[in-house]
Order: structure tokens, then sequence, then C-alpha cells
């Protein structure tokens, strides 16, 4: 039912009539302000800006536009506001939940040619951008300095879109969230007025922090247009860990016992044996088809990660590890992970032609054992995968199905539900880094109570007429 | 002119009419709800609440009261919202920029009494806690479980108290603030409906951040009556250094060196030798009077240590160190940082009778040098000892002066102004972690710029009565 295909349809149905919100004298104005070029009404370019990488119903916007700098955007967004146009920003489309699918329709606005590195200052490990630029391409110039901006989210993403979405990956066990190293914004409100909060100071204590409050909340704030992030210098030495279990519940005991050992793991990654075998299946490898565990350790002498390797290992021992390789160096980590980073493309390729759903929850680590094994027990008879950042008690289910197979799908939804729910009941949250999106506004009044309300009011007080990407966060 | 002796002269001037607010039925049924001898009127206690640790002038509230439970909490706040009675929470009173002063009287909730700690899931490396238990207690009884909540405010504050502030102290270098480690937060709304924000997973990316909107807000929004709160593992080992320099420049220099060598001190001090003069006076001890640093390193190995501090050794060298010494283990740390700990005391006894003004500002490290030398400079002719948390750009002036004495105090509060402006020239902040209070609400305005606003719809739109703390945080 919740298919791209319905693209074809989609005009057929009603549910994109073109110019519902947005008039010819509108589209020259707007040309006006950008530039021909950088606004379309073109069915590809629609198309293109209609959905993320998620299964969730794609739905056409009237136009795009490609603004190039804060003033524009300041001005697009007072021109439209007049008429209550709903505004979508996008950073690159490649969300999980929905979050840039301009679902009331009206106008996605596309940061992506506003991707200059506007400063790097070294000396204060900070660095200024524009929001379109693209998280692998910074950390690439990054590196040149010494420095990187932690947070993995694994996808092509936009530094606008990671701090929009508060995304996380791979490393923020040890280093955080994408919201631990926003120290400015620049945003532009509803109403097309441009604010900067925030400071280039690394701790404050002035006033509310409104760079918390933009960070996560999805474009229903505002358009968030330059970001100032705070830098971490690349260390020194790299240690890593590839160990398997004949358990689940063997491999995830080991990871919070490494996490509360006084060690700071810089990845603590659990793969199950499905994946495993889907690895060694895409990639001619050989791994063991157990419970994995991925770790990565940091450090600056290697005598010193040389007696946190033997530490990890006599834990890894103590639970009765199958196998246990680890190496010092950035060669030697590269190696040990190479099939880790390739796992989701290795699910995908288990099943072409089908769709992944993929969950996205978070608990306490003390919880993380049962949800694995409850999530294995909901999608026994589903082709589903299990991983997951298990160091912040983060799981992925990826099912892989075929959304036009509505019992077979439906199936799948029922255990992204179950699975979910698991997750509150273990004060958990519904989504530990991809967002609420559309695919996680339902679970909102369970996970929040009345607290949703004060979100509420914040979002009726900042965008009144309600026009910042409509349809998301809120059921 | 601000001093705590117009204690004496408050009632004649009218300021702090009893009744204003409170009639006697309203305390009979505060007493209802609390019991007799959890409401006073009493002088001594109004006195006790009208003042925190700064030179801010006092003011007298109506009524302190002492809950027990966040029901207690919310049927208070319900009684007496609807006469709309200014409520100002107490933690502590150890504020130094006015914080709890009760601004517009009313009544003062004073949280100490609910000080227990709830729960500590060690598996998860998480406390839940009662807002009033005492910072270095709680420490104290986490460090049986090898856990620890880093941010060090120096004072006696209560988790509450910290939180509303996000206060911070000598190991956010590492560690973080208080609104790194707040997972979720029971909250009493302005009009008494208690709210739960958050979850107990280490990460989420569901909805608004409602935990770092509270952390720090300064009771302007609600009641924070529970804290859940994300631990650390106690280090290890400890290594520490303490290393004197000829110029500040030479000590400055090396702090961002050592911040941007992929080290990761749990702990980066700065003093200047005047302070240094100040401790070897009050101490009996023979330190070089001359910028020294305090650094601290927290790690797993032994071996690393030691070759961590052959390296800051190296950097302070190159930076012409004319001591350094340095020991690895809790007691060498302890022996080395002695002075470090007694430095506001030891500044405090160089002038009894005195009252201190605490600047609190911070800036990027790449300014900090210039902040010190500026602020050195600006207060050339006063009792003014620098120091700071240098790791993290965050200085401190204390100055010296007795507030009756008109003349010197408009000096010292015009040394004040200044180095603020400068920090915010710098792109600073007017406040590192002392919090806005009253002290720093007029710079609002220049850091915030229309940001302020969006501030301001918030507390409108959560507050709309503005009961919770008036006269706090908004110029």
């Amino acid at each position: 039912m919740r298919s791209k295909c319905y693209f074809d349809t989609f005009e057929d149905k009603g549910e994109i009539m073109k110019g519902d919100f947005i008039s010819q004298a509108d589209i020259e104005h707007l040309q006006e302000i950008v530039g021909e070029e950088r606004v379309s009404q073109g069915t590809s370019q629609r198309e293109l800006h209609s959905h993320d990488e998620s299964f969730h119903l794609p739905r056409l916007p009237e136009v795009v536009i490609w603004p190039h700098s804060t003033e524009e955007v300041s001005k697009i967004i007072k021109w439209v506001h007049k008429k209550e146009v709903p505004i979508t920003p996008w950073g690159a489309g490649t969300s999980l939940e929905g979050n840039p699918i301009p679902a009331s329709g009206g106008m996605v606005m596309d940061l992506q040619e506003m991707n200059r590195i506007l400063e790097i200052r070294e000396e204060d490990l900070q660095v200024d951008v524009q929001a379109g630029v693209v998280y692998k391409e910074l950390n690439k110039t990054l590196g040149n300095y010494g420095l990187f901006f932690p947070p993995d989210p694994g996808a092509a993403a936009t530094i606008g879109g990671m701090v929009a979405n508060n995304a996380s990956g791979v490393r923020t066990v040890k280093y955080g969230a994408t919201k631990d190293f926003v120290l400015k914004l620049v945003v532009v409100l509803p109403a097309g007025e441009v604010i900067t909060i925030g400071s280039h100071s690394a701790k404050s204590s002035s006033g509310y922090d409104l760079c918390r409050l933009f960070t996560g909340s999805e474009g229903t704030l505002g358009v968030i247009t330059e970001v100032t992030l705070r830098l971490v210098g690349l260390p020194e030495r790299f240690m890593a860990v590839r160990t398997t279990f004949n358990t689940t519940h063997d491999a995830t005991a080991t990871v919070f016992q490494v996490m509360s050992s006084g060690l700071s793991p810089a990845a603590m990654e659990f793969l199950d044996e499905k994946v495993i075998e889907a690895i060694n299946h895409y990639k001619s490898m050989e791994l063991e088809e157990k419970p994995t565990l991925f770790m990565e350790f940091h450090g600056f002498s290697e005598a010193g990660l040389q007696e946190e390797m033997g530490f990890v290992e006599d834990i890894c021992q103590g639970n009765r590890c199958s196998s246990f390789a680890s190496g010092i160096g950035l060669d030697e980590r590269n190696t040990l992970w190479e099939a880790r980073y390739d796992a989701f493309e290795a699910v995908k390729r288990t099943a072409t032609g089908l769709s992944p759903l993929i969950i996205d929850a978070s608990v306490p680590i003390s919880r993380y054992t049962a949800l694995v094994e409850f999530a294995k027990e909901a999608t026994e008879k589903l082709r589903a995968y299990i991983f997951g950042h298990a160091g912040n008690g983060n799981i992925h289910v990826v099912i892989m199905g075929d959304p036009q197979d509505q019992k077979e799908w439906s199936q799948i939804e029922e255990a992204n539900e179950v699975i979910v729910l698991k997750a509150l009941e273990f004060e958990g949250t519904c989504t530990g880094e991809h967002g609420v999106g559309i695919g996680k506004r339902r679970f909102m009044p369970l996970e929040h109570g009345n607290s949703l309300a004060v979100m509420l009011k914040i979002k009726e007080a900042l965008d009144p007429k309600g026009t910042m990407n409509p349809g998301k966060v809120f059921p």
C-alpha cells in the first residue's frame, strides 16, 4: 500500500494538485529572488523531492526551490508565508522516517546548493558551514586539519539534515549525537525572520538552549541555513575488535560489561548471525555466522590501547566468545571493520526488488538483550536482520518485504509496532536516531504523555500558521 | 548600593510587604498540604531565602515552603496559581547571579527536603534523584558503585539547582556541563500540571528536546522535582600536572595547544599570579607566584598516562614553563591540586569584610589569552583575581570590594561590564556557567539579538501568567 510505485497514480488521485498554494505570479516572484534555473515545477524534480529513503507514501511538492543564501531563504519564506504555503526543508533526502516528504504539498526548499564551508577555526576546534554541506565531504576537508565531526549517520546526509534530525551513528557512544556538537545556528523562522542562536563559546548558561530546541525539530520550527559545529581532534591511534558469541545474550552481556568498565569505546556495534550471513554472501567473506560485536577504541598511546585490548579480551572470554580478532592501527581497524560498513547494503541484496522497513528504537542498555531477543522472536517468520549501536542501547531491525503485498507488509508493520512498543515499555524511546518524521508520530503520545502538549505549545508559539514541515513529529 | 545590609531597611522601604499575594487563608491551606512545620513566614527563614551567594540586592519572600514530593509541589502550585503568586524554586542558594532571589516576593519553594536518591541503575549508568539531593552527597554514594556525575560546580549545590542553572565546573572540559547528563526530568508546570520529559534511553531523536529546554531555564518555566542523570564510570587512573609560566600568554598558549593535540584533559585550569599569592598566604605554601595551569587526565592504563604526560611536558617546555610538576595516582593528583580547591576561599580571605563580585564569561579558546589580558588591564586598580576553566574558554575574575562604597563598587561594576562586553565582542557568552539570574539580564539583548524574542515566546507560551521565578533571565 505504501510504495514508491504510487508515483504514477498520484495525480489521478488528486493528491498533488499543482496550484493548490502557488500561482504563476508566485513562481515569477520566486524566480526573481533566486533566478529562473533555481525554481522548478518539473515532474522529475518534484518526484525526486517527494520521498526519502523510506517506504513512506511519497507526496509531490508543487514547487522545488534551491536558495543559495540565508537572505534568499528569508525572502522566499516571507513571500510564500502570506499565502500559508507549506514549506518542507530538504537536506539530501536520506532520512528513514519520511521526515522530508512534503506531506502537505507546497514547497520543498532544497538546501543542497548552500554547500560552502564558511570558516574552519582550527584553534577553536570549530567550523561554520552552510546547511547543505555533505557530512562526508566536511570530514574529508577537516581531516587536513587533524579534526573531525564525529557522529557518523552512515548515509550521505547534509549537515543541515543531520542537525534537523539530530542524527547519530556508530561513533555516538563515545562522542555524542549531532546535538552535542551544535554551538550556533542561523535559522530562518516561519515568517521569514532570520535569527542567530548560540555563540562560538564552547560552553554557556545564557538563557534557554535554543540550539538544542531547533536541533532535532525536523524543520518544524524554521529552516536551518548555517551551522557552527564543535569539532574533535582526530584520534592519535585506533584499536579495533571483532568478536563472536554463541548466543545473543553472551554478546549483549559483553556490551554492558565493556560500557561500565571505565573503558570508553568509540564504537560498539552488534550484528546478528543473519546479518553476518548476508555479509558473507555479498562480500564472499567467511565470517563466523554468529552474534557478533564490532568495537573500536581511540587513544593517545599504543601502550595504553594494548592494555585496554587485553582487558576487552578478558571480558569477551568471560562471556565465552567463540572468536576474538583485534588490531591496533588504522589499517587493522579498517580490515576488521570492512564487513560492518556494508551490512545494510548486504542485507538489501538478500532480496532485490523488495523494500526495507528499518526499525529504530533505543532502550537503557540493561534492557538491550531482552529487546534484541524480543525482536528476534517478533520477526521470526519475516526476512529480518538485527543490528545496532549496542553501546547506546540502539537497535535496528531491517525487515525486507513488498509494500504491495498487503498481507506481508501488514505483518512487517505489526512487527515494527510491537518492537517499538516493547522499547517504550522498557522506558526507552521510539526513535534513537532516525527522528519522528511521519513513521513515529503515532508513538508520540505514548512516549511523551502530556509533555507532548508542551512541545505543541512551542510549535504553536513559533509557527502559529503551521507552515513549517506540516504533518511531521506531531500525531 | 547592592548589599546584604539592606536587610534591615527592607521593610521600611515597603519592598517586602507581607500579604502582597498570600492571605492567612492561603497559609492555612498550604499548611494542610504540607503540614504546619513546612510553611514559614518567620523572619529568619525569609531572610535565609532572600539572597544567594552573590552581592545582588536581596528580597524577602512572603512565605517559604518545603514540599516533600512532586504531588505536594503540584498541589501547592495549583493553589497559589489562582492568585498569580510569584514562585521562586530554591536549591541550596549557592548561585552567583541572584538566580534564586525572589525578586517579586511571593513564595520561595525550597526543595532541599526532597533529597532522596530514588534509584541507582548501575548497569545503565543512570541514577534517579529528587531535586534536593546535594551534588557532593550524590557522588559520595555513587562512588560505592564506581560511578560519578562529573560536572563539579565547586559549591554545595543541589542537583535541581545544577539542572536549573546548567551548572558546570572543573571537569566540564572533558565530560560536559550538567545539560549533557540530563536524560529525564519530572517538572511541575506553572499551573501545577506534572509532566515527565525525556526517557531512560541514552539517546533519542524523539521530538523537541524538552530536557535541554528546561535545563538552564532557571526555574522560569516550572519546578524541576526529579532528575535522571547519565553517569560515568570512575576513571581507572589519574594523572595531574601543575605548571607555571613567566607570562599569561605562555600559559594560555599552552592551553589551546594541549586542547587541540588529541589529548582529552579532564581539567584544565588557569590561575593568575595574584591567586597563587593568595593561596600561598592562606595555606602557607610556597608555590611560584606566576601564571599557573592545573591539569588533570583520566585514563585506563598507567603506561598510556605516562606517554600522555611526556607529551604534555613537551608542550609546556615548548612554551617556556618555569616549573613543571606531575604525578600519576589519586594521591599525587590530590597533592598537586590541593591549592586549586582553596583558590576562592584564599581570595576571599585577602580582604575580610569585603564582598566578592565574580565575573563569569566564556569565549572561544583562541580568544582566551586576549580576554585574560584585557581583564588584567581592566582590573589593574582593583583587588582582582583571575582564574578559570581555561580549557573551555571560561574566565572568572573575582573582584573584592565594599558594595557600600559607591565609588569603588561602581568601578567594580564597570570592570564587570567591560569584561563581559569584550567576551561578547569575541563571540563568546555573558555567562559560561553561573546563569543569567538577575546579574546578566542586561546583556541578553546584545548576546542574543532577536533570538531573545524566541525565548520570550516560549516563556509566554509555557508561563503566560509569568509566575515562575519572575524577574530573571529576561531584561
